[in-house]
């Protein structure tokens, strides 16, 4: 039974930090263009969250001096399944121990990837309390809809470059119980890329093969995708950000992989930031069957409509590499 | 652990059966307007698919000198969770025991609701085939989109009237493992509506207490809703059932209760068929404490925005009844 | 010829004054809500645009003790079409002379329908010069989009209530060259309302019967209408208003008259404000035959899809009246 | 008064007619993509209309061994609008003589511009009545809205190669009365693109710099367009196009100019056509400046969101030529 559970004992993404050198650019952007809000402050970082985000923060931004994946917050089904989970983390020999928590939660057990993304685990957190002026009789909400920008809805997945997709993925199955919903794969057997979520959605999170630089460790951020369920919002967004100075690296376009309508934007710190545009395909099959997209099959993976995606898409992360990789 | 696992234990809605007494014309809805196809026919059925349901069919649509539900299947997580939920059904009072299978699928366990709506639990079921002419080169989806009607690409839910939405509820809670998510509750405490869902998703089921007649038991269908997830073709839909002579009951309008943008219409057999035309709002938070609405706010609940329901909503429903209520 | 250029005499609506009980909740909702800016203030009045109006102002609101229509402004086609338009209407008896002109414009003639509307015809405006921070590198677009607000993109038309639709319509025909589009026309001829132009729009100006009063030469206003042309912002708008407390009277529907997808809410002072959420159908056939729905189908004229509009749709108009009507 | 009412001359693009050496894979994409319907068929000829459009036809497909375009047919505002331009025609040395008409339409003169695109101009021509089954409520549109494709609802504009921009819009305008809309103008004075109309439409009529030969007066097409006003419809056409195996060139995206979202396709036959999205801006000022976009913007001009065009949009146009110009 134990093992019949371990595929729901992961709820959710909680919460992603993101390192930036301008936090000043990089908190406008969020805050006036993507509507988010800012629930705290505490040193170096700012806690913002979407409008349908539930608990204290989905974001949390910290200056440093480059851009990066600060780390992934993953809500586990309850206390129970963060016991089991834990246990797992341990005997994997990436498990880094427990803190006592950060502001909006409580205590998490941090640990890597085999790539060396931050990431913890958790279940006690903090649900967002709006002032009276926000507060809303859509009471499924937990706030009003904000009116400035073109606000998202929720934070929906974050996207890993690594060193070796497969180990990574395994890895997120082994100990976490991720689902494994689509992957490409190269005719030698290895895969380029891989899909895997702890419920309906395609994906919470993503490894795709880091083409920029050889070198492996560096847990490297592709995006931090947030959630509009809207395909008109991202022609809205693209009419913001194209007037207010924010190049749009690729989209809108519609993803083969996740059927996912999209955008790709850097956000002023170097972070790439996804937006999502509608609710791609939901899968409650139980008994899903990966689908693999062979070699010759990755160009409609990557898009079923829409322009082919630029060279930066394969090799740009954060933080940034000294001696790229130069061929595709 | 095994009420660890109850609430994992159903993962879906499988498919519906609904009676008809223009069969023909109830086929033309569904085929010509929502695009749905025909998978098989057998005896007085005909069986039925959206282009993103993944099995052999999702509707089941069987002639019958009325209208009304024929049944509704749920498939279990696995053989194991099956079996589990069949042990806690036959306990139930409410269980009738096995059948080998019908068209599409294999050995389902039949029970009724404590209203005498027909339901069934399953897991082995056989999934789509498309023809050579309908596969797709977008490998996560079953065939090729159609290219007639406004086509739906999956069944959502089903609404079922009841004469006690709480022994309801509590029933699909107790033996099934489906979690409240939102409900409407008078000022007595009794409940008007409640929302379950096994999955992120609002509902897969909701009560609602029958206006329309004071008799127990009659296992009546308020309705079965497809999705489409864009709003604009809820518009289009629009435009073509009134230009097609099909009476839109109500909307396109937003829901409160689940923030669903959608429409209802009856189909010429007499069903009311809802179309939704968003994604609403998925629940990821495993600790969801359930939306309650008042009394008082029954109207929001009901309406986000668009025009008040009319009374046909909240009294009509199949079977037809004799001599249904007629104050409101 | 004179007469093959009067249909042309006329290029567009300008602008529209209203007024207003409660100035500064007038002006939240169009400049929060609606996202229009303030382009001056002078006495009792405020000068406002949407963001791709090109002139000064497209919207005056001015306070007064009780809300109505101040003034409608015409732009002739050029110099010689306002002098042939002017020369016309003072042969009328409906001219009253002209103006020196106003902020934002230059000389104006102005005259009354036979109900007793103020309007304004002239040809010399200023047109707008965003300070460098509204500067857009869209070159056609006169200001960067805002970011408040779901904001309108430009003023549309104007919908009058009057005693005798017939009286006003053949003034706008006769005196301004405005072309009949469509009308409802009872079995007795008389007609209840009608929708006429100058442009391939379906309308800039309409006239209804005033079901809310019998009294004569009141100039009430019906509605002023701002343009999105995107079906998805009626769907932001609503939500905006209803977490705003903003009642919408009516839709987001679709006319069967114009084809327009369109919202009507009650700005704050109590004028009506109809959004139009899409193009409609444009008239471009130089030999259209004006669509005439009958009685019968006054239904359907009035809504292609969604719910029934609401009694007050029919009888509210600004100024308000003592004693209204009260038989539909 | 004649040069005051010579803008007024021409009131709308009333059909095109194109070559195809497929013409059973042409018509399929017109009537099972685009949802166009057959009116008519004579010799190697089928006439096609979209289901907004007025009259007996909007697209004339005729066979030839190569694609291109047979001619551009433009509907004067009246009988005496029509004479005048005849006799401008006439005068200028483009002009061919009358015919006395085709299917569909009557009498109807016949010229080339200075790059050889054949043209006629006309006023009689016969309106579409539909058969029974297609007559709709909708007293304002021809016919129901059709059940297959993602239907178009009108002819929109036509693009057309030239050897020298400047020559072809001056003879539009001189001739036809088109006002000049939008321009790109290199730094030496030349024009590289020209957007001009009769309408508050942005363009019934584009003249683009043909970079893909130096040989002149070929009368090469670029695109024609159909309008559909709605942006989900190029995604639903994208989805249907490409699991269809038709190429989509570019798009969906937003052109600057015209403020166009829309998508580019090769129809079978080999000719461009555009789709046309939402309704881009109208201008109602009679005394519009032409929008100048200088050598450096031409890239903002071109793409106002959305991923750069391919070159193939600035060589490709039909016929086909046997040596293209091989630099950009």
């Amino acid at each position: 039974m134990e093992n019949e559970l371990k595929k729901f004992d992961v709820a959710q993404l909680a919460h992603v930090e993101i390192f930036t050198p301008k936090p000043e650019e990089t908190l406008w952007f969020f805050k006036e263009l993507l509507g988010m809000s800012e629930t705290a402050r505490e040193g170096q970082s700012v806690y913002l969250r979407s409008y349908e985000d539930l608990y204290h923060h989905s974001l949390k931004v910290t200056e440093r001096n480059e851009p990066g994946l600060g780390h992934v917050s993953w809500r586990a089904s309850s206390k129970m399944a963060l016991e089991r989970r834990v246990r797992d983390l341990q005997k994997s020999g990436f498990g880094k121990g427990w803190i006592e928590g950060d502001l909006g939660h409580g205590e998490a057990y941090q640990f890597v990837t085999p790539d060396n993304h931050n990431m913890e685990i958790l279940f006690d957190l903090e649900y967002y309390q709006p002032p009276e002026s926000e507060k809303t009789l859509l009471k499924n909400r937990p706030q009003k809809r904000p009116n400035k920008g073109i606000p998202v809805r929720r934070i929906d997945h974050v996207n890993l470059l690594s060193s070796d997709v497969t180990v990574n993925k395994d890895f997120m199955a082994d100990e976490l119980g991720f689902r494994l919903r689509e992957h490409v794969v190269k005719n030698d057997g290895s895969e380029i890329a891989a899909w895997q979520s702890v419920s309906p959605l395609v994906h919470e999170i993503a490894f795709m093969g880091d083409q920029g630089t050889a070198e492996k460790g560096l847990g490297r951020l592709h995006h931090v995708a947030f959630w509009y369920g809207f395909p008109q919002h991202l022609n809205d967004l693209s009419e913001l950000l194209t007037e207010n100075g924010i190049q749009i690296e690729a989209g809108p376009l519609k993803h083969g992989v996740s059927q996912a309508l999209c955008m790709y934007v850097m956000e002023p710190g170097g972070n790439r930031i996804e937006l999502f545009g509608d609710s791609g395909y939901l899968i409650f099959d139980p008994d899903w069957k990966p689908v693999t997209w062979t070699e010759e099959e990755t160009e409609r993976a990557i898009i079923f409509y829409g322009a082919p995606l630029p060279d930066s898409y394969f090799k740009y992360g954060t933080p940034l590499v000294e001696s790229p990789v130069t061929n595709k």
